[in-house]
C-alpha cells in the first residue's frame, strides 16, 4: 500500500500534535509544509524532510500531496480548506470551518463536489473515555436520557492576540461541548439560554467573556447544562455526565500517575493533566488514524457536515442568548 | 442541667428521623407526640413514654414541653410554627414555613416577638462533607469563586399524593440546592433561568415536573448551574462543586462500603445511599444538636429569616422562569 | 420486653464505646459500674443513673444485672471473666480472655457450665465493610481463594505503660488480624513466619516490637501475609485483600468526608479515620446488639471458642517465629 | 546527529514492544532483524526495510548496526549479549543475562571491557508511577522507610511451554519486584523467607509456582512483603506500597478509561490493563529512550551491574528458601 503524502498548514500549538500523530502513524509522510512563520516551517521541513511551500495554495496544489491538514489560524482555515478541496484533496481541519453557515456549507458542497472526505478535527470524539460514552449512551445502557452535563475548563489562558481572532468562546470552546452534547442525544436542542461573566483582565476588554453556564432543552425533555472556563488553576478538566432513567455514565479526570501520597493531611492524587495536547496526544492520534482510514475508503467521517452545522448553529444561538437576554429557539 | 422537654408533631418520615435524634442526644426527652394517624402516635408514645397529645396545639401547650418540633404534612408546617411561637417555645420545623414570603416574615416575626429560637431544618448544612466545603469556600480555600454546580437527585420517587401537596419541585427540592448555593455564594444571585420536564408519569399531570435545570447570575460574575430530578436508578445523588481562580472544592456521593470487587467486567464500588433517611443522618443529628444549643441559648440558628427568604425568593423565580420561558431578575 | 441491665468492667478507652453502644441501643440499661480510677466511676455513675460498685465481683454479682460487658486492662479480664460467668451472667470481654489457652478454655468452659453466652470483642467481624468481604468470600465471589492481605496500621502510639502489659504486639493487635485472615479463610494456617522490627523509642526497649510483617500458609496453598505497625501517620489504616480466582475483594479506608479540594498539587482527599474508636464506632455498636441479641437467646456468638483458640494459637506461633527465627508449624 | 542502527534479537512478545518504541523514538533505524521463526523475521523485515539476519551473531556483527536489543528466549540472551558485547555494540538486554551470577558478572565484564553500556531491561523503573514514587521515596516524602509492599499478578497465564524454560517465578517474575523494593529501599535484604504454592494445572508437574509470598528483612528494620500471582481474573495488577514514618506512597492500578458507570448495583470502573504490553507501554518505550542516550553517550544505565546482581541473589535466596523450608540469610 502506497504511503500517503501530506501537506500540513500551520505549525503552532495543533500543527504539533498533527506533526506528532505523522510521525506515529504508518503509511503517511508529511510532504508539504507551510506557516507564515518562515523559520518555523524551515526548521520543521528540516527535521522531517518535508518541502517548505511558498503558500497554502501551492503546498494543497503540490503533486506529491494526497491530503491536507488544516491547523493555520482560526480565520484562514476556510481558505484554506476551499483550495484543497478545489485541487481535489482530502481535509482534515481544525474547526470553524468559518465564520458563518455559508462558510461551513461550501466546505462541504467543495467536498461533495470533490468526492473527498472532509474531516473536522472534533478530537473529543476520538478520545477513548469520551467514545466510551457516547457508545454506552448510544447503546441504552443509561436508559432514556434525562440530563447531560458537559464540563470543559481550559488551562492555560490563551495570549490575548489568540482570543481576540477567536470568534468567541462559543464558537472557539463552547461548540466541543455542543458537539459532544449533541453527539451524545443524538439530536440538537430546540431551546438554548446562556448566561456568562469575565474573571480575566483583557478578555472582557475584547467583548469576549471566560465564564459561561449555557442550559439547553432537548424536544425528548432531555436537559443540558454546560459550563466553561478559560482558566482552571487545577489544570485542564474535561468532564462529561449522562443521566438516564438506567443510571449514569461520566467521564471523569485522571491523575497523571497512579501514585497517590497519604500524610496527615489525607491523601494526595498527584495532577491531572496540565493542558489539552498532552489530554488528548491519544485523541489526536486516533482522529488522524480515522481521517487516514477515510482517505483510503476505509471509512467516512464520523463528523459530517450535519453535524458541524448543528453545533455551529446552537453556538450561535448561544452567543444570542448572551447577547440579548433571552431564551433563543432552534429549529429541532 | 435540667433535660429539655420536646414536642413532636408529624410522626412520617421526617419525624421519624428526628425520633433517632432525640433518642441518642443527651439531655433531651420526649413529652408529647402528635399525629393525625393516632395508632402510630400511640405506637411511639408507648415506645418512648411520651403522651398522646390531641392536637398540635396542646402539644406545643404542655406545660412539660420546652422545644417543638415541626415534622408534619407540608402544608400544615405555618399553622404549628406559629402556635408555638406564640406559646412561647423554641421551634425546629421543616420547610417550608409556608406558601408565601408573608407567611415565612410571620413565622420570624413570631420568633422575635417571643424572643425564641426559630430553625428551618435545611439539614444540608449540618452534613460534615457540605459542611467543610462551605467552610473552604468562605474561608477563601478556592480564591474567588467563579462556578458553583449543586446536584440532586433524588429516589425513591415520592407518592403522587405527597407530590400533590408538596408545593412543587422548586419548592421542595430545589429549595435546599438554592440554600446551599447562595450560602457558599454568601448571596443571592441577581437572575433566575429555569428549564423542566417531566418523565415520570403522573407528576406531569399534576402540572409538576421532576427534571429541573436551573442557572444563576451573581452580581459578582459568579454563575452556577443547578440540576435536580426525582428519580435515580443508582441512589440519592447528592454533588456540590465550587470552582474558583484557586481551585475547585467538591462534595462527592460515598458508597455505602469501603469494599471495591475487581473482576474482569472492572472495579465495582458498592452502592451510594439509597435515600435521603441514611444519607443525612449524621446531618439530622448535628441538626438537631444545633437546635438544642440554640433552645439553650448556647448558639443562635446558623439559618436565619434573610436565608430562609433568600432561598424562597429564588424558588419563585426558578418557577416564574419556568412558567414564562424567560430570564427572572431578582433584587440583589 | 424487659431491659437487660448491664455491669460494666473498666470505664477506659474500650469501656468509652460500650457506654457509647449502651447509650444509643434500646432495651438496656447500665445498672452496675467499675473502675479502680473511683473518680471516674463516680463521674460515669453521676451521668447514667447507674451504681458504683466496689469491686468488679460484686458488680457481677448485682442482682440488677443480667449482663456484663468486661473492659477492664488486659490482664484483669481473665479474673473477671471467670467472676461473672460464675454468676451466671452472659459476658461480652475485650480480648484477651488470658494469657494462655488453658486460660481460654477455662473461659468458655465457664460458659457452658453456666450455659450462657461469652462472646469476644474481635469487633472487626462487625464492622459493614470487613463483614461484607467475608461474606462475599464465603459465598465465592472470588472464586477459590488463593491471597489474603491483611494491614492494620495503628495511630497514635499507645503509652509505654500500655504496651508493657499489653502481652505483646502479636497477641494485642496482630491477633484482629489473624482472626480475620481465618475467618476469612474459614480454616487455620500450617505454617507461620515473622519478621519484626522496632522503630518506636522505648518499645525496643520493654522487648516488644512496632513494625510486624507475618507470613501465613494453609493446606489449600493459599497464602496470607499481615502487615501491622504502631504508628502511622496518615491515621488509622485498616484494610484488606482476599484474591481468588474469580477477583479481588477488598476493605480499603475511607476519608472522613467526601469533599476533596482540586488545585495545582493535585487532588487532596480528607484525611481518614485518626484512630480506632471513630473508625470502628459502627462496629463496637452493632457487636453490642449483637451481644443482646445473644443475651436474649436470638443469636449464638459469631466469634465462639474455636475461633478465639484459632488466633491465639497463629498469634503464639508468629511470637515464637520472631523468637526463634524459624518457620512454625501449626496442627491444621 | 546520524541515526542509531539497531539490530533486533528476538521478534516475540518483547520484540514486539521493542519494535513499536523504534517505531515512535526519533534517531533510529532498525537495520536487522533474527527470529529463529524466519517468516516472521521476513515480515518484519518487510515492514520496516530491515535486513533479515541469518543468526544473532551476523545481526550483532552487521556494519551498519550500531546498538543491540536481545529480546529472545530466555536462555538465548546470555550468549547474544556477550557477542554483541564482543563486537564492541552496546546492549539492551531483557532479563535475565544467565542463569548464574558468573554469568551476569561475564556481561558486565565485557561491557567494561568493550567500554559500551549495557543496560538490562527492568521496565518497571521506566513507568511514570513507579518512577514517582522511588523518587519520592529517595527524596524523604515517606520519612524513614518501615515497609515495603509489591504485588504482582500477571494476566494471562504463559504457555507451559514457556513457563519450562523460564528459569522459574523468582528469576522470571518475582525478581522485578525484588528490583523495585531494593530500588526503592536503596539497598538488599539481609534475611528472606518465602512461601508458594501452585494452582495452575501444569505448573506444579513443572516443578515451579504460581502464587508466592516473600518476606525481607533489611538491616534498618525495614521489612517489605512480596506477592505474586501468575493469573489474575481481572486484569493485570502492578501495584507497591511505601510505608515511611511521614506517610505512605503508592502505586495504584488505573482503569482503561476514566469512564465509571453508576447504576443500582453501584459504580463500575473500566477494567484495568489485561496484561503487561499495555501497562508497560510508556515505560517500554521510555526505557528504549533511556538506552538512546546512553548509547549516545548523555546518560550511564540506571540499572547498573550491582542491581542486577543484587535482584539475581534475592531470586536465588527465595528460591533457597522455599526449597529448605528456613529463612535464607544475605550478606547486606
Amino acid at each position: 500500500m502506497a504511503d500517503i503524502g501530506v501537506a500540513l498548514l500551520g505549525l503552532g500549538r495543533a500543527g504539533s500534535f498533527h506533526l506528532a500523530s505523522i510521525g506515529v502513524i504508518d503509511g503517511i509522510v508529511l510532504r508539504q509544509v507551510f506557516d507564515t512563520d518562515a523559520d518555523r516551517a524551515a526548521d520543521v521541513a528540516a527535521a522531517t524532510g518535508a518541502t517548505t511551500a511558498l503558500s497554502g495554495a501551492a503546498a494543497v496544489a503540490a503533486s506529491d500531496v494526497d491530503a491536507v491538514v488544516v491547523a493555520s489560524p482560526t480565520l484562514t482555515h476556510h481558505d484554506h480548506v476551499i483550495a484543497a478541496l478545489a485541487a481535489g484533496k482530502p481535509v482534515l481541519s481544525e474547526k470553524p470551518l468559518g465564520t458563518t453557515l455559508a462558510d461551513i456549507d461550501a466546505c462541504f458542497d467543495g467536498a461533495a463536489a470533490a468526492q473527498v472526505p472532509l474531516l473536522v478535527a472534533f478530537q473529543r470524539r476520538f478520545d477513548p473515555s469520551f467514545a466510551a460514552v457516547a457508545r454506552a449512551a448510544h447503546a441504552g445502557e443509561a436508559g432514556e436520557l434525562q440530563f447531560i452535563r458537559s464540563v470543559s475548563r481550559d488551562n492555560p489562558v490563551p495570549s490575548l492576540d489568540y482570543i481576540a481572532t477567536s470568534c468567541g468562546i462559543f464558537h472557539d470552546c463552547v461548540v466541543h461541548d455542543f458537539d459532544m452534547v449533541c453527539h451524545v442525544a443524538q439530536s440538537a436542542p430546540v431551546e438554548v439560554h446562556a448566561f456568562a461573566s469575565s474573571f480575566i483582565a483583557g478578555i472582557g476588554a475584547l467583548g469576549d467573556v471566560d465564564n459561561v453556564a449555557v442550559s439547553l432543552r432537548f424536544e425528548s425533555g432531555l436537559l443540558a447544562t454546560i459550563d466553561v472556563n478559560r482558566s482552571s488553576a487545577y489544570g485542564y478538566d474535561q468532564r462529561l455526565e449522562v443521566f438516564g432513567s438506567d443510571g449514569m455514565l461520566q467521564v471523569e479526570n485522571r491523575p497523571l500517575a497512579a501514585a497517590p501520597c497519604s500524610d496527615d493531611h489525607g491523601l494526595l492524587q498527584p495532577r491531572i493533566d496540565w493542558s489539552f495536547p498532552t489530554r488528548y496526544a491519544d485523541a489526536y492520534r486516533l482522529e488522524f488514524v480515522h481521517f487516514i482510514d477515510c482517505v483510503r475508503g476505509d471509512a467516512v467521517p464520523e463528523i459530517g457536515a450535519d453535524d458541524v452545522r448543528r453545533s455551529h448553529l446552537v453556538a450561535n444561538a448561544a452567543e444570542a442568548s448572551l447577547e440579548s437576554g433571552v431564551v433563543v429557539a432552534l429549529d429541532a
